[in-house]
């Protein structure tokens, strides 16, 4: 076994600006393959397709990512952290700041809103269905909602009530009640906003 | 061509026979293949077993079903129907005769019930998320559920609270709670009863 056994001072400033620039072009594919999934929809994201948007060669995307399938996972964990980061540490009524029932009123509407902006992305990322409440995203928005209904409600059952408020905006289910059943977005937001206000307004 | 132009006199009394031959037919192989579901699983329902359990050839099985999908869809909709009986036309209080705040409130707990009792046939079951709203089975339960919401609230969007009510006792969001979070199915029962009685005592 061959071990490199002299311990090399570290180099923070060369390795600083290699992490920096490997996120630079991360993110660079990254946001070729946003502008391609909002033009075009997410069946436009291929290997060869966010190269050419980017500018660089497919082998660059594939060192990247692997394949098509972690790129569109990269790039829907990309979409959710910005969406985490609106109601986790972004400007009230969102994010802290409001009180919580003001924050509940605003996370529906905002939800919506940025799925329907990533609806091919989410569509095409639904998990299975023995997968659909223990993925990552939909975690953090559970621990979310259920925190700002405990701290609302201290004698509801926020883990369940979260899980129905959660449910009451799920892609899908909107997906399927704007395209089938000639439902606005307007009508959704309201249907939250009286599903909050009958939760909150008893307290 | 050949065309048999003699028109037979209908023989009623034969055809019915035969007729109610094919459906206690039908209906013993979905026992069958019910008390296979009950004591071992969704998975030890296959074309052979049905067979064995009912005492026919597996040829019968097959054509009747065609094949182990066709015999799983058939079981879910046996299983479905006698669901949908007990609340369209069974005895109050989920059945008619209670007022619709009442049906509501049993309808939850009848629910959960009847999907535990079942509940490797319809997770087997579980439609793609393309279909998970609009299968036959979903729809007859969201126009009476929405029934029911609009007769005890005429002001609320009831089409949109009955998807609401509806997915906080969805079989794979319950299934994930009892499952992986431990929870009782008495508190989810709980739970449809406080989410009920925050959608009706408001009235």
């Amino acid at each position: 076994m061959n071990v490199i056994d002299s311990t090399p001072l570290p180099l923070i400033g060369a390795e600083t600006q290699l992490r920096a620039d490997a996120v630079r072009n991360r993110a660079r594919l990254l946001e070729a393959a946003a502008r391609l999934a909002a033009e075009h929809g997410a069946a436009a994201i291929t290997m060869e397709s966010v190269a050419a948007e980017a500018g660089v060669g497919k082998g660059t995307v594939s060192r990247r990512f692997g394949d098509r399938n972690g790129l569109l996972q990269a790039l829907l964990d990309h979409s959710e952290r910005q969406f985490q980061e609106a109601f986790i540490s972004g400007p009230p009524p969102l994010g802290p700041g409001a009180d919580p029932r003001a924050r509940l009123r605003a996370f529906g509407p905002a939800l919506l809103r940025h799925e329907r902006t990533h609806l091919g992305l989410y569509l095409a990322a639904e998990p299975v269905a023995e997968r659909r409440f223990s993925v990552p995203a939909q975690r953090v928005r559970h621990t979310h909602v259920a925190a700002l209904l405990h701290a609302a409600l201290p004698d509801a059952d926020a883990e369940l009530l979260a899980h129905t408020l959660l449910s009451s905006v799920d892609v899908v289910l909107v997906d399927h009640l704007i395209r089938n059943h000639g439902m606005s977005l307007e009508r959704i937001e309201a249907g939250w906003h009286e599903l909050v206000g009958l939760m909150v307004e008893r307290a």
